[in-house]
């Protein structure tokens, strides 16, 4: 049998991820028993709510010392004993980061197949058709609920969830802007994606120019970031908005950031509502097949910033907090 | 004509009132026109809110330096050449902070006329039947929505606002838990209101009462006071509560407390949601018919914390921030 390499969790980190923080392990695949089947994982998913796991109980455990970090992955049955699955199905599930990964069980499995699509790649499985698409599908759906006419702002709108969350808003008929983190990222998003305005945060202007962005004020947040950002979109927000609170990225490196002006929630009179992507478990499908005829009709565009090699995922990582990456990130195993 | 004497605003508090903060200011009262009318005040309602409107502009500009003090109260009309008002008609409306107050125009008059029920008194209309029950009434329905079973907490549960909206959460079928300051407020809300528990938030061991006395954690927030009241209301919330953030009281004197653990409305997917009662202006009058019946049915109880004199009411301020007033506080003019 091959041999499985997997980074385990090693301590926990405090700011970015440290060397020190995974160990690389080389593990026996075990032989398969009848029920069993086994997965090499081609791609992981980069997501910032893995330094959460790494760190803290949240909505799941924090992941345990010496355990495999979770991580969502997309994997290729190379071999079955299972019978859902067999040699050559695509899987995406929380694989872990490790190369290989063995599939029991039939109820509640933790693994769904993926559809063999022409011309549909499998990374799009991890993003606009995967977790990061459908946090941004629901969050808008269900939480925001964006009116034509209205103006929505997105935080990391270059990320892998805002991006997908300000094209869902066009479709409604808001007007986007979002706040990225870099001129090119900006770019992206007014040129290719469609957003009516795109403001780099870390231009010493930024407020004025989101202030002249959104002249008619703003009536849904979807936020991913929080702290200073969050402060100036809540500084603008009209009667009666929304905030769509997805994620808080800039805290979970460090100690949550204060948000200093809490107290705009009553005087603006705003609905603040917390949200997460697995409550919607039971509609992934259908949200994934409307997600996919945006992105077939052209609706939807998306981007992918690929490391290759599953010793690069601390690194990919950071690379998330450094806002080094456009669109989804994902690292290529083997 | 009587002399008015008036609270003007002059200097901007930092902390509490401080004596140069206001200045008594003598002046005669104005000849009536036709279409004025004339109240001589009685009453008047202090709450938190004046010390934010002293300070900042909010959801109304800040006061101006060198004007009258804006405040709730209840007034007597003494002379009218008014077509509305007749000698003898009491009002409830922005009285500020003065003896007399000069009534005219027509349309969106920010006062209103007060009806005379045996047995009620006048200040019932500053209280349960007034901006503070009002508040309560529009949090507790449109915006906490309890059902039968769920957990309420409320905080500053024995202040004018909080010991209502524990109230309507008993009548809605709750267990309701209070928060308070002081173990005489405590048995108050336990003994005379009906909570289910009281907690006295100046013990030491107050968060293990509090999670002793949410056995099946919080489902509802009513939230008055912001900072490690909230913190710790947000530790016990479930999966999918809310909080109607009616109140931020332990930031109005100081810097805004952090809320640290803001992440949390993001893991437990709360909805957070600020009111203003100004926003049910077109609803009081039956949402005060059905706090008054309440009232005379023995379903909602209240308690008033007098004092006496124009001059008095920065102490009286002051008061809401050091728990020193039960229910509703009042200042009776003259």
């Amino acid at each position: 049998m091959p041999t499985n390499r997997q980074l385990r969790l090693q301590a926990r980190p405090k700011g970015l991820c440290a060397p020190g923080d995974f160990q690389l392990a080389e593990t026996p695949v075990p032989e398969l028993q009848d029920g069993q089947a086994l997965a090499k994982v081609k791609y992981l998913s980069i997501d910032p709510t893995m330094r959460v796991w790494m760190a803290v109980d949240s909505y799941l455990p924090a992941v345990a010392i010496g355990e495999v970090m979770r991580a969502g992955g997309l994997a290729e049955i190379v071999e079955s004993r299972h019978a859902l699955f067999k040699k050559g199905d695509k899987i995406v599930g929380l694989t872990g980061l490790q190369e290989y990964v063995v599939i029991e069980g039939q109820s509640k499995l933790p693994f769904q197949k993926v559809p063999s699509i022409p011309f549909v790649s499998d990374t799009l499985f991890l993003g606009v058709l995967g977790m990061t698409g459908l946090t941004a599908y629901f969050g808008m759906t269900e939480i925001a609920k964006p009116e034509k006419g209205e103006t929505l702002v997105v935080s990391a709108a270059a990320g892998a969830t805002g991006s997908i969350a300000g094209q869902i808003g066009k479709i409604n008929g808001c007007r986007v802007v979002g706040i990225a983190g870099s001129d090119d990222k900006c770019r992206w998003l007014t040129e290719d994606l469609g957003f009516d305005a795109a403001i780099n945060y870390k231009h010493p202007d930024w407020k004025e120019k989101l202030a002249a962005a959104t002249p008619q004020g703003i009536d849904i947040d979807f936020e991913n970031v929080g702290g200073e950002i969050m402060h100036a979109v809540l500084d603008r927000m009209n009667l009666h908005g929304r905030v769509a609170l997805c994620g808080l990225i800039s805290g979970y490196t460090s100690e949550n950031p204060a948000l200093e002006n809490f107290a705009t929630i009553i005087v603006k009179r705003l609905r603040v509502q917390g949200f997460l992507v697995i409550d919607y478990s039971a509609r992934f499908m259908d949200a994934a097949t409307q997600l996919g005829k945006w992105k077939m009709f052209g609706k939807i565009k998306d981007r992918e910033t690929m490391l290759e090699g599953l010793e690069k995922v601390p690194e990919a990582i950071n690379m998330l907090f450094a806002g080094a990456n456009t669109g989804k990130l994902i690292v290529k195993v083997a």
